[in-house]
């Protein structure tokens, strides 16, 4: 058999897997879980043998030591893993939930019911935590799931798929045994078998999925996230949630990319937050109408790098902040639905008016009044577990928990209603 | 301008009549929906005359009775027409609703509120109404719609939408100005700017949309929908249900085409059954072990169609019904999820265990007890409108009603929280 008729033979018993797993109650499922990750644990050897050949062959292919730290498992890690599949254990089943119960108007009783999805393709880069997280969230949820992880991973991969697969259905849980192209090429035209491809990863990866995909992709390109500074902003609170935007991790699609200011606090506000900014290393492109005010003496002009058109859009993912003066609440609605991803906007003002309009107009999948759009996270957001997120705006928008690994029936009772 | 270039501009005005339409309130849009009922009302003359032509051609075309009727406006359909805008004013506005509203633990207030999806692509076939029903439902719910219809009813589809935009924001309902399928190919790959595309029609027009598009389809293939007559049913309430469900409307897709009956009625069922449905011309195709009971000296033999493989899975949208008996409810379960769709499946029973375990086993948008298959609609479930209905398991699923037109958004408020 080729990969094509293996990738096929393998979502078919995936889907079997699924049908079962459909059926187990909320107790089984949380057994399930627990035996997961027990199993994790007692595997920990074998599983630190496959991860040192990932890791070696990951040395010799050059790669940097960044992605080899991620890639490496170590005892305390592998505990963190099992630790993460236990928590889950705690949160509320989301199948079987009755999102709606009402009476048809010929007076059959309705429900909207959540089922799983079925089969769930993950397609990641080199971190096997996600081979594991993946896992127990799509067991929790019902779903069969098919993992691709990088090929860096692919013996750590296999070796925790193995560790978790005995307390479940055959094939619940598979790892793609194969880092050919061919195999998930063919994965994702497998429409008939396969409900969903949760691609994580860059924005290149998730571009080519996408590209190639039959399935349904939710997915998440990139976070253009602002913060706007009104007239009426508290400015110490400013000060500390565009810090925090910007520099608490400034490499994750919710950190701050452009900073909004009101033309009435310009003068005031960023003086003083461009000496902070700089004193924590972040890199300016600043606009014309705001130049004026950044140039204070203390900086040299030669440091103030003006924006370009292509700065309001970018993603930096680093230590550099395009910095605008804006007219008003209007100019910086404009300028987020014009140049933003539509990912996670925040506002800070002390006017509930003000903070409503932003909050009713700009179209993100989170808005933010006086906090910072850091803070968008599943965990946060208190979803228990996050699987991604999502800039798509069907399905799931925003940071995607177990919820959104359901779908839903309508289940009917009548008294021999028929259609008249 | 070519076509591509005009669809880009046309989509590019669809999004800012979105993000315009987005804005307005409950009361602007239902008084939008009355003027637009209006407007069709007082264009009736205008109206005619385009329809006029297009039926003209169609004949010319050589289009069958059947489509020409579909296609022909009178005053009375147009008041029909008029009539079903207004009866989506009394429908809740689906945007805005929150859908959940909790702390997070950090102590951030949180609300999930429902936000319209932006701009969506409408294919549908021959029918004008479908431009008006699409148009008005898109606006309750906020969207611009770009609406593609068939060909033969271009002239109707253009004059319909003349009379509905004067009330509206600019460019918040248009009608593809082309049949030229550079065009509609060129709208399927604007996923920057559209959000999400309902096909609606025949198998072959949406299978081609789904190959073509780069958008999200909200889609229909097929309804191969069964009915269970199980050991413990009321073989009276049996018979009406399988009647209603093959004849009332044979060519719709929630119809019954496989009737499947437990073994231990078989004896006393199918011979009743068989000679209704042979009373209203129904077409039989009976599984082996079913074709004993059928035999009663009644019908001739010739009869008697075996039902091969391809019986179970043929949607035959006529007055032909495949037979089959099953050992039991597990056997039945297993032949719906071998060959059914997913569509509407019902079971007829009086025994509750044997029901709970049919409803959720079966992997239906819809699964009924004691009910039509026939049933499931949006307007018999109190959805008051519907503008489709799904087999997908993403985003909507069954009968799709003006609440599957919105997506969501996280409203965070906080008092200067930031990610610690």
């Amino acid at each position: 058999m080729d990969w094509k008729q293996q990738m096929r033979a393998l979502a078919t018993r995936s889907r079997e897997a699924a049908r079962a797993l459909a059926k187990w109650d909320t107790t089984s499922k949380n057994a399930a879980l627990l035996a997961m990750a027990a199993g994790i644990e007692q595997a920990a050897a074998t599983i630190k043998v496959a991860n040192a050949k990932d890791v070696e062959a990951g040395r010799r292919a050059g790669l940097s030591a960044a992605v080899l730290d991620r890639l490496t498992l170590t005892d305390q890690r592998i505990a963190a893993v099992a630790q993460a599949v236990r928590e889950i254990v705690a949160l509320p089943d989301p199948v079987g939930q009755v999102r709606r119960e009402w009476t048809a108007p010929n007076g059959m009783r309705m429900q909207k019911v959540s089922v799983p999805l079925g089969v769930i393709l993950m397609i990641y880069e080199a971190r096997p935590n996600v081979t594991v997280d993946a896992a127990a969230l799509c067991v929790k949820s019902g779903n069969a799931v098919i993992l691709r992880g990088g090929s860096e991973a692919l013996h750590s991969n296999l070796a925790l798929a193995e560790a978790m697969r005995p307390s479940l259905p055959a094939d619940a849980v598979t790892v793609v045994p194969t880092t050919d192209r061919v195999a998930v090429d063919e994965l994702l035209k497998l429409d008939d078998l396969i409900n969903l491809c949760i691609p994580r990863g860059g924005e290149s990866l998730i571009r080519a999925v996408v590209e190639k995909s039959r399935l349904p992709v939710i997915k998440h390109y990139k976070g253009v996230c602002h913060v706007f500074v009104d007239r009426d902003a508290d400015l110490d609170m400013a000060e500390k949630i565009v810090i925090n935007a910007k520099c608490q991790r400034p490499a994750t699609c919710n950190a701050l990319e452009t900073l909004l200011v009101d033309e009435p606090v310009a003068a005031k506000f960023l003086p003083r937050i461009v000496r902070t900014l700089r004193s924590r290393r972040v890199e300016l492109r600043v606009e014309e109408r705001a130049q004026q005010y950044v140039i204070d003496g203390s900086i040299p002009l030669a440091e103030i790098r003006l924006a370009t058109e292509e700065d309001w859009s970018a993603e930096y993912l680093d230590l550099i902040l395009a910095i605008r003066v804006v007219a008003g609440l209007d100019e910086a609605i404009e300028h987020i639905a014009k140049y933003g991803s539509a990912h996670s906007d925040a506002i800070v003002t002390r006017n509930r008016d003000t903070a409503e309009q932003f909050l009713r107009e700009v179209d993100s999948s989170s808005v933010f009044w006086n906090a910072s759009t850091r803070l968008a996270d599943g965990g946060v957001y208190g979803f228990g577990a996050e699987i991604g997120i999502s800039t798509d705006k069907l399905h799931a928008r925003g940071p995607m928990g177990l919820e959104d690994l359901t779908s839903y029936k309508y289940v009917v009772v009548g008294d021999g209603h028929i259609r008249e």
